[in-house]
């Protein structure tokens, strides 16, 4: 069997699985999102930022693909729900089976939203469904404005892009607009916030619009039930 | 047959060809550099630096792993020759078969130095040898201290790690020595250089470094032959 051939039933198999994920999580009524990025793009500090923007009235919690448990271990001293997927240094990519495990030892009964760190690659993830709501991809602004065109598919999937580390964009160099442009080039539909762990810029227009996807996840629930 | 023994094969298969390819750089007395990193830590601002700094006496040639052509335009505006293995947004890494193919058409004959520039990803790159005499990794100070941690198995096989952007460490709130130590935790023989491509720092140790590797290359094709 060719590489190609296998390659095509792993991602059938996969979307299988995250099809089952996603009847779960539509049943419990709990917004998943797929957190994506390159290495140290900011996935986690954007977790902690979003978890203290968010009121606590909220039931959450965060599985984290990570082969250190540190990621884990920040979310937790929020008072936060956490899991590790411990990956490996050779894994990738989360993938739906890996998820459904976690789900079977860190129930998403009750959850308002489930976030979840997938490991730092802006290829790989891009093509494994995990069952989420929403893709949600960052980008840190010292990575070079043409990265939406160079990792196209990344950004093409997206719901919704972070800009992030804004902070920096003037000392390397970056022209937020030029940045935007080259999102929306492969990517009209997408929602984009610019945005500044470290500063607090822009975040509360994303945690605003995450509320607002929390509370329709909700009504969508109410409405069939 | 399961996913891990397709996998095996794969790598047994790239190994073969890798053994190829580096027999025949070998044989020329071409030092051939793979140079990885996660997108957007400066594989492509290092590799104009390097042209910039190593006397036009070297003949030397550029391969750009890259789904967009931008890389070998920036490379063929210095006048080094540059081929482009043209990825698509899937392909997570450069192979052996790759660079084999590249070679057909882009001779290394009389090369002192090729460098390759890999698929902006900690990951896969690291699992394929391209038959290369050293492997270099970048690693962008705003990613974060712990990044050599995290992504252990790429730094572990690394001969050079280059500390890039420093300039951005500050702003960053990196601290330079915390994060080699932790190049040094899981890889204690690797060549270490912080340097930034913006400011110029560093850049001459690493071209002198380079300099010297490509030296004694040359000298042990002298002695062979």
């Amino acid at each position: 069997m060719g590489r190609v051939s296998v390659l095509t039933n792993v991602l059938k198999a996969n979307q299988e699985i995250a099809t089952e994920n996603r009847r779960l999580f539509e049943r419990e009524g709990t917004l998943v999102i797929n957190l994506m990025s390159a290495p140290g793009a900011g996935k986690t500090s954007l977790l902690e930022a979003t978890l203290r923007g968010l009121e606590s009235r909220y039931r959450i919690a965060v599985i984290e693909g990570d082969p250190t448990g540190l990621d884990s271990q920040r979310i937790r001293a929020l008072g936060t729900r956490s899991h590790q997927i411990k990956t490996t240094g050779t894994v990738c990519h989360l993938d739906a089976r890996m998820v459904a495990h976690a789900l079977n030892e860190f129930p998403v009964q009750g959850l308002d939203l489930l976030l979840i760190e997938n490991v730092g690659n802006l290829i790989c993830p891009a093509s494994y469904d995990l069952g989420e709501s929403l893709r949600v991809v960052i980008c840190c602004v010292a990575e070079g404005a043409e990265k939406p065109k160079k990792y196209a598919v990344m950004f093409h999937i997206a719901d919704v892009v972070l800009l992030n580390k804004t902070d920096l964009a003037t000392a390397s160099g970056i022209d937020l607009r030029e940045l935007e442009k080259n999102v929306r080039e492969v990517n009209a539909k997408a929602t984009v916030f610019a945005v500044s762990c470290k500063t607090g810029v822009g975040l509360d227009a994303w945690v605003a619009w995450l509320r607002e996807a929390i509370a329709s996840r909700r009504i969508a629930e109410v409405a069939r039930c």
